[in-house]
């Protein structure tokens, strides 16, 4: 709580929670505190070519890595604990096995991802994603993100060296807190997470006919905003109309021309989708579209679907999943199985190796906003599940 | 229909129709063409303090006088027959009386209200409606209302002077496209205008919770958009439930913070409800207002209506319809009730004296556009209805 609290003044707002984006001083000034926290714990600290912080502690075998970690910048006006609870976790964990003079059989390594709030970069870098375009996209710090990469002592140059295989790593493990209300309103201890779910989202462009909202009669009307407002309403429909945790997000809308006295001619609206699984987000958006075709020709208007951005699933591992439970249970906590409905540095990591997340509850569900807040117990226990898991991985895995 | 086509020289797009808005140059020059016709026609021209172009032809009796015209200015990127087929229209009377050497009781005026598009300025000037506070609105020439009447030779420091009283006027005809689809549709020749329907609109304010779009499980959404879609929907639905001609649109729409991956947590839209009554106005109102606080406790969220403007509905005077009507089966021409939907200078001349309305087809329908056009024919009708209606006016009228 200590280290939490001293991390919480790079970036504070004058309002209360950060401002730690993404390649700002403040970001620097936190990573610098981070890894002064982590050669306490007897980490061999580095930074690599894509900006992410290593801190590594050798085993006693010649085995493939246990990786564990998170991140530590945030959203503008963000909160002390999404991101920060499983960095700082991750390097109590270690320190505690120092102090303890535990040595694993694994190779471990923290990694402190950069730029996770931006788009995942540090650890699509890691598994090869990050594309040369995306550098030159400007990020939130008025930086470039290959800019960003330079700032924090990174070599944008040389991103291919630290690009790793399926397979380089035994296992990456997180430590998060929920973002969402489940945890806390069920009053349970931790979350085993089941998998990151995918994230489909289109745009969708509704047109009809603009014309005067005086002297064009009901019957005569191509309302693209009616036709718009029905879709919105089938889209919740359809998406609860089934067993499952699976959301639909109508979350932008713009009608053309927009004036009071004109009938709109033309609607752009976003369509988002998740769920853990790929298949059942494709049969809701079939039955979306198929939907949204009986609107056109009930409204008279026409619609038009546009993918703009898909992240897959990604599933936790099963042994993993029932090591969390197991450290968990033996600490005397209740667990919940649940998918994690926002994205997070694992579902990255899943590309390489089976991961695992442990999520505490976040009060009220709230996260992204200086009122994100998890109590110090829980986050002990976050960390004591976390600590205890690893100890396991490495008595179990290869 | 040679001086429509004079007239649309003025201001005339590259592409097409015309964007001779008030207060503009083309707006200037189009009027003093018109005043050129005016006093052709033996017009006594004068410009009033507000701006208006009058013209006035004395009558055989010391009665109030009988007022008839429309406007020339045009929105941008307007058409050439909006408001200028009433003006030349009523020109062409005046002239055809002078021409015949046929004097009327009533004394004649014909008047070409300025800047009817930006807000019927010149007759709610004349009905004593025009605030001080409005003159100093800017226009959409750039200039504020105040500079545009100085601008048009008027003199905004004397607008007491232009200010009538209910009985000033014997009664005012107006001649004027239907800027709808009805006449065209149904090949009707002349449209009875049962009045100019009352305008309401509202800012209705949606107030949900912004979220997680990822985190947040359905059922504990207070997605303020999906209340708006409902909201649409029922709006649709109450307007439509009933018999008549109302209208209700929700023409602009905003929704916050308009994120694709984040619940709307406030929408803003607009809703304008038309009709000839404004008890029925009101009723609608009554049902949509109720229907929202059914909405808000279905989806968790709070409605809040503010009424923005109201413009009262102004029925024509039952007499004048039917002597507009007659002179129109007279003529060989087919006749329909109709409302119009858009407002017009009529609506403030209501407020001094019986009025009446003569609509002829607008093909298609399509008004404030390139597009906008109405036949020689039509447009030959509609002036000989003006005329003879005028006449049978002036029989019948004291």
């Amino acid at each position: 709580m200590e280290h939490l609290e001293r991390l919480s003044t790079y970036g504070r707002n004058p309002q209360g929670g950060v401002s730690r984006v993404a390649y700002s001083e403040a970001d620097r000034l936190g990573r610098e505190y981070v890894m002064e926290l982590m050669r306490t714990a007897q980490l061999d600290v580095t930074i690599d070519a894509a900006g992410n912080v290593l801190g590594r502690r050798g085993g006693t075998l010649p085995l493939t890595p246990l990786v564990f970690g998170s991140h530590i910048d945030t959203v503008p006006e963000g909160g002390n604990y999404d991101g920060v609870v499983g960095s700082l976790g991750a390097i109590e964990a270690a320190q505690t096995l120092g102090e303890n003079k535990l040595t694993t059989r694994h190779p471990l390594e923290v990694i402190i991802f950069q730029n996770e709030e931006g788009g995942l970069i540090g650890s699509r870098a890691i598994d090869g994603e990050l594309t040369e375009k995306e550098l030159d996209l400007v990020s939130r710090s008025g930086k470039t993100i290959r800019q960003g990469i330079k700032f924090l002592g990174g070599n944008p140059d040389q991103l291919a060296s630290v690009r790793r295989k399926p397979g380089d790593i035994a296992a990456y493990l997180e430590l998060h807190i929920e973002q969402g209300g489940i945890l806390d309103s069920q009053k349970i201890n931790i979350g085993v997470v089941e998998g990151i779910v995918g994230i489909n989202w289109w745009d969708v462009t509704i047109e009809g006919f603009a014309n005067h909202a005086g002297t064009t009669p009901m019957d005569k009307r191509q309302d693209a905003l009616l036709a718009a407002a029905k879709f919105i309403e089938s889209v919740n429909r359809i998406v609860t109309g089934i067993q499952g945790r699976q959301v639909g997000t109508v979350g932008r809308i713009q009608a053309l021309p927009g004036a009071p006295n004109v009938i709109p001619g033309k609607v752009i609206l976003s369509l988002e989708l998740r769920d853990l699984e790929a298949q059942k987000i494709n049969s809701l958006y079939q039955k979306i579209e198929a939907e949204s075709q009986r609107i056109a020709t009930a409204t008279n208007t026409k619609f038009a679907f546009q993918e703009i951005n898909v992240n897959v699933p990604a599933p936790t591992d099963s042994r993993i999943r029932g090591l969390i439970t197991a450290a968990a249970r033996e600490l005397g906590l209740t667990t919940k199985e649940l998918p994690s409905g926002a994205g997070h540095d694992a579902q990255d990591m899943a590309r390489l190796g089976p991961v695992g997340m442990i999520f505490i509850p976040s009060a009220a569900g709230i996260s992204h906003s200086p009122r994100e807040f998890s109590t110090p117990q829980d986050i002990a226990n976050g960390t004591n599940v976390l600590l205890h898991t690893l100890l396991k991985l490495d008595r179990d895995l290869n």
